[in-house]
């Protein structure tokens, strides 16, 4: 597993006259030469104030990306330093928003792409991949040895990985750098992200540091990470105080994006959350079908593995009687998933 | 039928530092209390530019709406100003995007909704309706047997009509004030619209002739109206010359969102398309088909209506070599219609 290190400055005042995209932080992002970017001038989602039991949370409304989830903020990163590195042509394992977004930079930006998925991925979740001319690789077996043939073509091949590849992760931090300038270069006090590989709370960690680091702001929010009863390592091994992941079984779930039962990067999320003194909570099925029904009726159409973040924010805010500033997220479009709506 | 009229003054300069939303066009809307206003902080979607046949065409990424169309413009203000009128209940006859737009919309304020569809509507078409918690009117008979019924029921309920209803338009109308700023506050020279019931059309027409009564912009583009030869009233009308809509037969098609056999405002449409010195193309499906499959490649998922207005540019671009600066758009996401693209 590989991080960045790199340096340079930014100033707020420098950019406030700039694009409403992601690319606003470009100083920010290790990409040498702006004719390698890749983009389609995404990002810069608004944040909607909603009210959960007497706080107002504030909800980044990150489904309004080009193919309808935030993934796209590590995606148009990941496939403009490929191009810059002279790539050709990329895999990557996942039948979900990861594997949307990457196939779709990838045909922006004239690049081959192979999708690694299990053999049993309904057609249903893979129609952004091959509308966007990717290759589905279809993988006898369990998620793990989709993960596993995937890392074997990566031997002679780019690996645009949501999480392994760090340059998808500067870009999910940028997630972190908007609502810090929506609300006035300040930090919220506490950040509540659904994990399963937890590219969101390594994305914003790396943010929220880095402008700490450059004096933009005072201090990293605390990071609540949330998981489903059904597949929840991270809650196991965070609660258990040991220092190698725990391994789970998986239960079924409707929070498919969140069903990670060996989370590569799970030491790492896991060092983030003591650090900021954060926690993991786990939400049921049942609370998650409820917060999918209660953004319904308000106008918001998620995915349920958004709604296992809202069902995070209703037992985090029950129990809370501080006055604290809260930002989440809607991580994806309920269209991507109407199958499970229509259960 | 009745359009608004009503007077205001509005400062670029004042505009530059308000939020990124369609809202920071206010003077402009015509809602009097802020209080009452129904938004998600939707709109200045991007303006990317794309190649065809050596001519560079600005495309308005206007699929990147919380309902995921451009069609949500118009509700925020329609029902923004319901909620103004203190009306509880509204109705509106759309199985597609506008009837997502109304029902997500009205959940949102808190105002019950029925949306009236024809009888054979697929429940793909309805999802993001029925997510938002409306009532679906199924309606035995063809699509003006459904239109009939919501005009009955509009006897008694506000009707937040995307074609009779004038504050829809002076929400769409943002398209042309969010074209102009991004364009350093001027006008395109030509721009390439998808036509049925012609929303985009009078709504684009409005707001670049409001711009140019308040001296922002010189002119109004020419507007040059795409519809499928499959169902092109406006087309046939336009070229013989007569002054009432000519009523043609619908044949089949894959772009739904403009397949209006008898558009409501017709005349009005043809009367902007005159004075703006444009014209009526039509695109056969081949050409729809192959503009879905052409953007696809590129990494953008399109509705197939979206998809006739790539055919068209194809078709204008392709025999034109003035230097016009063209501005055109992504109407809606393919996501809504994926049994279409599996097809």
């Amino acid at each position: 597993l590989l991080n960045l290190e790199f340096s340079f400055t930014l100033d707020p005042k420098q950019i406030q006259n700039r694009k409403s995209t992601l690319w606003r932080y470009r100083e920010a992002i290790p990409i040498i030469d702006d004719a390698n970017i890749v983009s389609l001038d995404e990002g810069h989602t608004p944040l909607l104030a909603l009210r959960f039991h007497e706080h107002l949370v504030h909800i980044k409304q990150d489904y309004l990306f080009p193919t309808n989830s935030f993934k796209d903020r590590g995606a148009t990163v990941l496939i403009s330093k490929a191009k810059e590195l002279g790539i050709t042509s990329v895999v990557e394992d996942s039948s979900g928003n990861a594997g949307s977004a990457i196939a779709t930079y990838a045909a922006l930006a004239g690049i081959g792409c192979r999708i690694f998925v299990p053999e049993n991925t309904s057609a249903e979740k893979t129609v952004l991949i091959q509308s966007a001319g990717a290759r589905l690789e279809k993988i006898p077996g369990t998620r793990e040895d989709t993960a596993a043939a995937a890392l074997r073509a990566a031997q002679s091949t780019y690996y645009a990985s949501h999480t392994w590849n760090p340059y998808f992760f500067h870009g999910t931090k940028t997630f972190a750098y908007e609502i810090a300038e929506q609300m006035g270069w300040q930090s919220p006090d506490v950040l509540i992200l659904p994990a399963g590989n937890g590219t969101l709370v390594i994305g914003s960690y790396i943010g929220f540091s880095e402008m700490v680091r450059l004096g933009i702001i005072e201090r990293i929010p605390k990071i609540i990470v949330i998981q489903t009863e059904a597949v929840a390592p991270l809650y196991r091994t965070f609660h258990d105080g040991s220092s190698e992941i725990d391994p789970v079984i998986s239960q079924p779930t409707i929070a498919e994006g969140i069903a990670i039962a060996q989370p590569v990067r799970g030491k790492e999320i896991l060092r983030i959350v003591r650090q900021t003194e954060g926690t993991v909570l786990t939400v049921s099925e049942d609370e998650i079908r409820q917060a999918l029904t209660s953004m319904s009726n308000l106008g918001f159409m998620i995915e349920p593995t958004s709604a296992a973040a809202i069902a995070g924010i209703e037992l985090y805010t029950a129990s809370s009687d501080r006055q604290e500033k809260i930002v989440s997220l809607f991580t994806g479009h309920g269209l991507k998933t109407t199958i499970l709506h229509r259960l």
